[in-house]
């Protein structure tokens, strides 16, 4: 038998903080049934505009549900956090934010995008276009050692803001206790990303989500680690990818150049507006590390999953 | 009806050159087999052990079929190389080789090992651990502007040393024409490597390959381009991944972070020696940028397939 909590909806905070007080104490092997608020936190709406997010108040972002104590966890062990089930809310929204992302001199503008999500099973990017929902948390972390103010963004060897999509319904999280009590906390529903998030932006949106804790005593991890219950993109597999290539002695300029080149790829192929293709990219394209050991020449390959497309049913 | 020509076995370079004489010329819409030696060129057998990389001359290190001139290509052109069929030779080898790799400082050391490949579909790592072999060539490249003898382990946006593991039966390869002609080569066979290619070898054998070659006029492309048939990993997708990470501000870093914690993990669960474990992430486990985004720390996360253990079964 479960022991299952239900984390109360109004309690977030918007920094890492030390010695926080916890809003609920767990044992090992408990449950906690959480419903977060979208990473804007109500800032907007399924109506919002582009011209929204002018005055967007960052101190508000990352509204983040926790922390959750579990009893007797210490610096030194290991926290797994199963992902039992993850519901998101009716809408979510995306957005280029100037200055931030993979591309900032390329996209300076602002560009705001909602969509619904009440089909349930698809995120309908246009008539065209339909990307699998394959929901995760962008953020879940223990409590950062040490921390004061931090900001959730950055992410850290604590977890935090990691914006993986492959933390998912049936995987299983392992997250370095850093402080006591671990002081486990989440938030930054993703209804959808690619390995990379590279507009900054995943699809945005509320979560119900399950997740059961269990603590492993003296097990010590560098950094987070994790387990999928099956394929990774099994939803989009069937018809193959295209692939574009960044080759180049800086890993990050090769990434820019792969998307670069994924942008023109889907703009000139299936008529998006660059800025509509960069979303598409960090919706559903997977940035990956082909090769990293040649005479100081390495590949990053974005690949784009060619089932999204309608057109080719 | 396809004309196709067989490559004459007994024509190899080891460097990229300008205006090199074609062994065969062909029109678009050919197709050549080619009989490709693996990557050291027969310096290796399947009796090698670790000391014979001592007398490795790494002048005959990539031996390439080619090059093939394709009628009519021009700089600007783009050439599509389809891979009809790959079929690795009876054995492979793996090494690190001092100096080289994502982690030369923890793996000093010279390490050789010799594969059996007559199985036909599995790479038998040990008696627990079977790889799907799923080949691909880690060179495929047009022949480079203003190369002069140009050493082949650096890829470059002519393609040439890519290493990437998506270039497999079905895919269709696109490479930027920069010289006329096209000058393709191809060589460095690969039974099986993992996104990374991490210890600086993938399982290395000769290769029967057929290519049909296609060229697209006027298509100008910055850097390779691909388009696979189907999933990417299908054969190892159904257990499940166990995935590692590293945070930081350093894509490189990060890499080797997940990398190392990726040998612990194999190391301590699987009974493998460190040098055994990593060659074992250079031949399944895949590297991915799970976001690239986030306030100067980023994500590189390592995917080992749970498949390839046979006690899960």
């Amino acid at each position: 038998m479960t022991n299952t909590h239900q984390f109360p909806e109004d309690h977030v905070h918007y920094t890492w903080d030390k010695d926080p007080q916890p809003v609920l104490t767990i044992d090992s092997g408990d449950q906690v049934d959480f419903s977060t608020r979208e990473v804007a936190d109500d800032q907007f709406n399924k109506d919002s505009v582009t011209e929204d997010i002018a005055t967007l108040d960052w101190a508000k972002v990352y509204p983040l549900a926790g922390p959750v104590e579990v009893r007797g966890a210490e610096p030194g062990d290991t926290l797994e956090v199963e992902i039992l089930s993850l519901k998101p809310g009716s809408w979510g929204w995306m957005a280029i934010l100037p200055g931030l992302g993979l591309l900032p001199d390329e996209f300076p503008d602002a560009y705001l995008r909602t969509f619904d999500l009440s089909d349930g099973h698809f995120i309908h990017f246009n008539d065209n276009i339909k990307v699998p929902i394959t929901p995760f948390f962008g953020t879940m972390g223990v409590g950062p050692a040490n921390a004061e103010g931090q900001v959730v963004m950055p992410p850290g060897t604590f977890g935090g803001n990691m914006d993986t999509r492959h933390l998912t319904t049936g995987t299983k999280l392992y997250l370095p206790v850093q402080v006591a009590g671990a002081m486990f906390s989440c938030g930054d529903g993703h209804a959808a990303q690619g390995d990379g998030e590279v507009c900054v932006t995943a699809l945005e949106c509320s979560m119900q989500a399950s997740l059961k804790f269990r603590l492993i005593k003296g097990k010590k991890i560098p950094a987070p680690q994790f387990q999928t219950a099956g394929a990774l993109t099994p939803q989009v597999d069937h018809k193959g990818f295209y692939g574009t290539t960044g080759v180049g002695p800086d890993l990050m300029a090769s990434a820019r150049d792969a998307i670069r080149s994924m942008v023109d790829h889907i703009s000139e192929n299936y008529g998006l507006e660059p800025k509509d293709a960069y979303l598409l990219c960090s919706l559903c394209v997977d940035l990956k590390i082909s090769e990293i050991v040649d005479a100081g020449q390495y590949i990053v390959s974005a690949l784009l999953p060619l089932a999204v497309f309608q057109e080719n049913e």
